[in-house]
């Protein structure tokens, strides 16, 4: 399939030319073939006239729990813990995989329909999401994020799950569909599991050259304990076995000690910021000028839609840029919209390993239009203000994932809405529910 | 014109009975006939049925300035200083009243498709604004909001435009369309102006019985300032003149001194929070937790575009609720997503002396219908939960005004898109920015 954009406005986030105008963009199979003035030669299986459309990379939300759609805005009103332990432990004792099914693929469609190519997902069921993010058609890394509260002292990878878990997971599914799907090793986060787990987790990583993706120090009361309990920060503490060898994803770190972001950066760790779902849980902000400062590459996630309680990265850009400048940015000068916008995109891609982010011949084809002529994209005095500041999920207009169109002017295309809304009300939600 | 929803799921905001399920809601000439379980009586020229969709109170957006739409993200990225001094006021400089009619018309279609019914806008040309309100269809308290950098001695009712321009606001417009349009006596606020001028709008108000207007401590400097000068806190030295006698509307009071909101409160005026703008210019997050111990009402707006840059009452709820929540919620507890949706609807109505902002029999028939089969509305576990955290402008399916149908499904009744979008592009980015 090869498809031929024109007239086309594009916010590349290739620092060396951040928005072209007028230029043709080609895609071929998976990738962006060209990009340039002159129309390329060939024949295309279609040419998409992008006047009054700017085209940027898809969104990587590079945190989120898929399947916890199914719990929107559930337990509403909850600081952290109790929102974890009295709403959502219970509801996650009863999905099985058919929900997880349902509430990955509702999760999907609102993410695909407000821009989003390519995700860092962390969920039990693991492969059933794995399943239902291929045939949605975006990128995504897959963890199962280990959790084990029994005796370190019984801990064995025979009869751990999790470790069963990134087995399979790792076996049956890293690579698939040409690199669609990526598996990351994954500990859910130190307060939930152990040592003997975090060398199995690391070891795993090593063995198989894989990322890590972990929740570091989300909430104060959290990043207090672990000093309490180990005399050291949950961030160097899992360095100590390994954790952090092949990089990855710390996601939310809103309060990482004094030289956490120093030795994450080192580690080639992007820190994930969930700036909506640790406002809405009342655990902070965090500080991005600072973990920039240290080194580190910052990303954004949603994090799952029952803290947030939407998959919109625009929205997440928003908040961002506001909570940032207003909290930290006198002494340190605004974020700029440029910058939000590399984090909601290129950012995540070097956070998930992947070759995309970036509007350039050669990077795989994941990118959205959104249309500039409706009313609160208009007028436009700077684009990357208007996308940051304005843009919303309803301007949409197409989505392309692994250079294939996956979402047009409201329809789905690779992804049966109806049979998902039935699936949800008729089966998940009795079953979890009641 | 009478219109019946059928099968309606209505959020009341009547405290008595705040969700009604399975019930009929008629609506004849611009007012609400009925709210209940049976079938009214009477033939209708419409009946609606609202099954997956959620009746509430069309948005009220009690502080903004509608026609700066046309400067949408100009000069982003400044102190409210800067951006005042070197982009806003030079823009505004060349503003007639072809650009004011047209950067009115694109808000205003923007309030519309998110579900605004009701405004309180301040800005100049103000009968321009009065003209497109009308025809949109909205209801708005207009204010022309008093300016005049002058030597105070030199003041003369005679000589100054604001003066002369709230005579003519108000014989013009003052209860025009049946009530649509409301004339509210304003100062802009009190380091645009000066003693001579607020004793001259307050008595304007006074011999009129109109409401006031008036930004208010939107800044700390602006606040210190105000105390070098005179001693006083603004709201406190406003006051020696008489300007809150007819309560109305103090916009922003992000810094407010300590009995300011109990006199406040006295007058029977409203603070408006506008949470986007104020992050946005870096001036705070208001105290609404102190304000509302003090008696205060607090309602919420979107203030002008060119700090903001959307007209979103749902942005505005869900950032008033997360920095609220996380600035003051753990000694304070939280703000409910009842308490936001009030911020959005009836506080906005009270604080502009309008009998709407309640879906209720007897109140004006200004309601929006909210489609929760969306994916992103998609389960509902709270339906407020969701209306405050979940919910986009793009889940509008119908905005009615004052009884009116405006909007529907994603097209205007009352507005002519494409005519807006020319004039806009045309003629008045052309004219103010060359």
């Amino acid at each position: 399939m090869a498809i031929l954009f024109k007239n086309v406005t594009a916010v590349t986030m290739d620092p060396a030319q951040p928005v072209l105008k007028d230029v043709f963009v080609a895609v071929e199979g998976t990738k962006i073939a060209s990009v340039g003035t002159e129309r390329p030669a060939g024949d295309f299986d279609r040419v998409v006239d992008c006047d009054g459309k700017v085209m940027m990379p898809g969104f990587v939300n590079a945190h989120t729990h898929v399947p916890m759609t199914l719990m929107r805005g559930y337990g509403g009103g909850c600081d952290l813990q109790t929102w974890l332990h009295d709403y959502i432990f219970p509801a996650e004792a009863k999905l099985d995989d058919r929900c997880v099914a349902a509430g990955a693929a509702l999760g999907l469609a609102e993410m695909i329909a407000s821009g989003t190519t390519c995700i860092a997902d962390m969920y039990m069921n693991t492969e059933t999401v794995a399943k239902t993010v291929l045939e949605a058609g975006i990128s995504a890394n897959l963890a199962c994020g280990a959790v084990y509260f029994g005796d370190p002292a019984d801990f064995s990878p025979a009869t751990c799950n999790d470790c069963a878990n990134h087995i399979r997971l790792y076996e049956n599914w890293h690579g698939a569909g040409d690199g669609q799907l990526l598996v990351d090793a994954s500990i859910h986060a130190e307060y939930t599991s152990c040592p003997p787990v975090w060398q199995w987790v690391a070891d795993f990583a090593q063995k198989h050259n894989l990322r890590m993706h972990v929740h570091v120090s989300e909430t104060a009361s959290e990043h207090v304990k672990c000093i309490e309990k180990y005399s050291e920060t949950p961030a160097s503490l899992l360095d100590r076995y390994g954790v952090w060898q092949n990089g990855g994803i710390a996601a939310h770190c809103v309060c990482l000690s004094g030289g956490d972001a120093e030795l994450l950066a080192k580690r080639g760790v992007t820190a994930v910021h969930n700036p909506v779902s640790n406002l809405k849980l009342m655990s902070g902000v965090a500080p991005l000028f600072f973990l920039r400062e240290c080194g580190m590459g910052v990303a954004l996630g949603t994090d799952g839609v029952a803290s947030n309680n939407s998959h919109n990265i625009f929205e997440e850009m928003k908040v961002a840029a506001l909570t940032q400048n207003w909290n930290f940015g006198e002494e340190n000068g605004q974020l700029s919209a440029a910058d939000i916008l590399a984090m909601a995109t290129v950012n995540g891609a070097k956070a998930l390993g992947r070759d995309t982010g970036v509007i350039a011949p050669g990077k795989i084809a994941d990118l959205i239009l959104v249309d500039f002529t409706a009313p609160n994209l208009f007028p436009c005095h700077d684009i990357m203000e208007n996308l940051v500041y304005s843009a919303a999920p309803a301007n949409v207009a197409m989505n392309m994932a692994r250079g294939k169109i996956i979402y047009e002017n409201g329809v789905f295309l690779t992804l049966d809405l109806e049979r998902i809304l039935s699936e949800v009300k008729d089966y998940s939600l009795p079953h979890i529910f009641g």
